[in-house]
């Protein structure tokens, strides 16, 4: 039995409010369990300069915390005056995990922001972004189609992620909080609809673990994102 | 007639949702009309290094847009690696405002952070972000009371603050962001309950105004807080 | 009796000498007693980004206090590496309030950048700095005049700016610093000549006033601009 | 046959110069192809903060290119002012792997900083630096032991790291940097020796893989870092 | 005949003011020609960490320039968030300077101040700065002599520097900006009192000189040191 | 006899290792003694823009230790977020130097950057610096001239420099670590080969010298420098 009373491939509750904010062209509050994190997609009409005029367009993402999302306020970065490693690290993975599902080409040469902010954090808060990031994405690209700026829809399938860890030798899915900082290894993984890969981050400090083990970590994250897989075509049937 | 539709002595729908985030000793989602802002207050068992030894509390804040809580996306400040201007500004006002209602003696050598964080902007953020803060300060406090850690109430009355502004020659209430954009003056009263003022920020960029036009904007802005302090007291009596 | 020996709406000396630096359009030494700020208008035929193209000029405004401006040496906010917000705050209001006398579109497509430099500090440096940045611009204006550059005069009045608080109950008129740091309320008024007001900032850390508080402070403050408006004049007739 | 002329599971040519700079504790010069990088162990007899009175050490690492490492000079972070997300995410990748193989109580409370900078780039910088920084620490380690610092070895195994790909569908290994630009997908796994996995970095930006792929990439980079165990060896066994 | 008029040993007018500002322990404002540089020299009761223990004073410099004490307004260095080469350039130099003349062990665990600010540059503002600095010295170290803070006097000599430089083929005394920016090559020279060097900064950009060369402008920095130095004799003796 | 056993006039070993990096248009390794220092010659084809339009070009260095080159650790710029003061004055002395011996109107619109990079170091690393930066700078050039890029060669000269001193009284050239953190005066002396000086920077922090002992420290330099063009000669001739 796991901490959380969970069994080791059940997923804690999914939740994804869409047009959570009136301004950005797509928006979502997407919440694994107690995690809750705000995704909005802003649509520019400009791209980065190193792909000027080669008739891309670029999808990016910005993470944050809010300071009291967590158990004891951490400081707010924008006083720091610097993003830490781990938010640009996150940032980063996030960005390249949406890329790894539009073709930039039918994106034109716009740019499409994600912004996610964690109003809540209970373990996850990463794959929650990837996962609602999705959703605003397409909210924003069906805004895009229905105003004629974009014919071909440049998002070629869904992406989402969920982590997995191993926790007193048992491999387990969608770790909370709790969990996380007692699992001997934590796997995040991003997987694209129909059974490919886009990404997968698996660390062990401390422990480690073996071929078999990471394929017992894909098979959990296979559970998992399917059940996200749902939820995001849920939110954005509506 | 305002571009609102509202009487010039009309006030936005005020919401207060206490509770909006589970680790914070206090916090609340703020609504002035499309304005939300998010605050929490956290408790921390340490002082500023220049109060220590001196017997007393202190009750700072800090505030933040969401890059998409505007209209436009903005820069994210901790990407650009400061504060602006504006954002200090603010968040010395917020602070200064909150610590005219509390006797720092009875709090004790701790500190309460408001965190101050706007997740869709409409005008009148930092107004909502004061009202609000003295929610999740109320609730805090409570908290710390209830647990014998504090025994004489610290906080000696509400304190709230509303914008007011001269439209087209007619002073009016709690601007939106389009009657803001377009306003002759703007003023932001922060008022304690029983008639005192804590704060007055009255500008005229462009046009300017005289001591009958300041008067009329103070007794707007009464009206106004009266409204606030019933929210507030409804807020905190659940 | 204030324990500067003056009568509650007794000025300090106030004293204005222009032309303290060679290079600079216009400059001046403003000092309201011991406070001196040394202010320079530096004219520069260039625009900010956001106003190219719209036949407009701008006016902004820089401050700084000298690290042994005051009793102690402050750290050099060079060395530190950013502004304080107390500084941004202050040079936010300086821009403000001289633009609030100028016809930008008169002034064409040049910028003047007021540099208002606290040389000895003793309460009041904002203030002086406004005044003294009214005197730097009308000499800088009065030479784009003299060469052809600017033909109708683009300044509209003169603006001043002076302090006033509650001290053991009695609202007094300009406080020195050790007023100021005993003071129950503070407030800072920036006049039109001519009866208007172009901005008010009133606080209360720890104590708090009313209407009627606000009003004789207001007062207060038109005396001691009636006499700031006078040693302008006599600065910038010479 | 890969761009490099070399086959599937070839890597390049694997050197460690030990002893590279006579301050350091522990140095080498390794080379994985034209990548080298200058790894240096510095034993620092003090912690971070977060681990005082814990009885245990730290393992850190810090990354950088020399601007010129690369076809067309890089701006220097020191210079910009920030390091990159890049680095950041590199540097807190090569600490965790180390750690990953060191028992931090028996390192005593001191800390162990692997500074590793980048002289050349030709693809596979991280996978070298963390390799190179396993001789690096060894003999730093050896020098504690040797001088009676430490009696009980703190290193429990080898770690070494290697990068993979998938080159015009075909998984190979070790990519250089021609290699590396053009390949469908990117993997950095970093091994423990005796089979154990310590961190598996899998990305596809652009295109994607399946449970099938990610296992050939984990063979490709077993038997790399097989030869990297074995370089590792005879470097310190000298 | 140099630009300026003057005969090529002939200095520019000097003025030592000093008690220029209140609150500081010494201050002047030291001008050479049109340059005037405000010196203050505060007294710290502590010492940097890595004197702590010592029994050592220490004596250090800032530097900088107000924003238009140049022809053109230069950009603020708070504003831009960090000091220029140029200015840490000078301030090392300037401190440096001083202590070649204090007996830091006399002065006690104290550290003084001096803070350089140009108000108005007309050439040799660094060279003004360091012989205004040792006024504004010796009225602090006589201020805590008077005090019976210290009672042997840690000041060993009188130091004071000059800038010398080679004008279309002719070495030149105390260069103006006029001949600064035409030289073909430009030294300052810090000169104790008794015909001994502390500093030699000479730099051809474009031209070179050779050992005669050297040795004309050292014996022209000796004629314009003397002067100097019985400029602070008075202006100390008052 | 000097601490390190060699004569007063006694250089290090000098050596130069010619293309140590493979992407840069030139670079060497140079060691004066245990020294040693990593130059690259990158250009770009692309200049500063307060020249563009003047038909010439530009010559910059940049400077840098890394951070274990040191006895101990130092702290890493580009984490700590800004260059030191000294390491700004190195780089803006190196890229003079370099420039005082360059036609920049030969060069054309184009910058050469000289990185200098410490690999090790054990006193004289901006001399050494400057003395490799001219051979890298030789075999940059030389590429541009065979390529046809530029027809005149723009070097005018070899230029080196080397750093001498007084120990105990005597004169000495080329102080290691340990002689250079004992002497008395310190002084580095940039030479052009023919006979004339490009700079002087000599400093005595607690210990004065007179026109004499700059004379004799010259003398040294000069002697010293010889022995450098030689090996500059070998390291571009071949």
């Amino acid at each position: 039995m796991r901490p959380s009373g969970r069994a080791p491939d059940e997923m804690r509750a999914i939740s994804i409010e869409t047009g959570f904010t009136k301004h950005a062209e797509g928006s979502c509050l997407v919440g694994f369990g107690d995690t809750r994190v705000l995704v909005t997609a802003s649509v520019e009409e400009r791209i980065p300069p190193w792909l000027r005029g080669k008739g891309e367009g670029w999808v990016t993402a910005e993470y944050s915390m809010l300071p009291r999302a967590t158990h004891t306020r951490g400081q707010r970065e924008a006083a720091k005056g610097k993003q830490s490693g781990r938010t640009q690290e996150i940032q980063r993975l996030i960005g390249r995990s949406l890329r790894s599902v539009v073709d930039l080409r039918k994106l034109g040469e716009r740019q499409i922001v994600l912004d996610c902010d964690v109003i809540q954090a209970d373990g996850g808060t990463r794959t929650a972004a990837i996962s609602g990031a999705w959703v605003a994405l397409r909210l924003a690209v069906d805004k895009l189609m229905a105003a004629g700026a974009i014919s071909d829809d440049p998002i070629e399938a869904k992406v989402a992620a969920i982590s997995c860890g191993i926790c007193s030798g048992t491999p387990v899915l969608d770790l909370n909080y709790h969990e996380d900082s007692s699992a001997d290894a934590d796997a995040n993984f991003v997987l694209i609809e129909g059974g490919k890969i886009a990404e997968v981050q698996a660390t062990a400090e401390g422990a480690t673990y073996d071929e078999e083990g990471l394929l017992r970590l894909l098979r959990l994250a296979q559970i998992g994102c399917a059940q996200v897989f749902r939820a995001q075509d849920e939110a954005t049937r509506k």
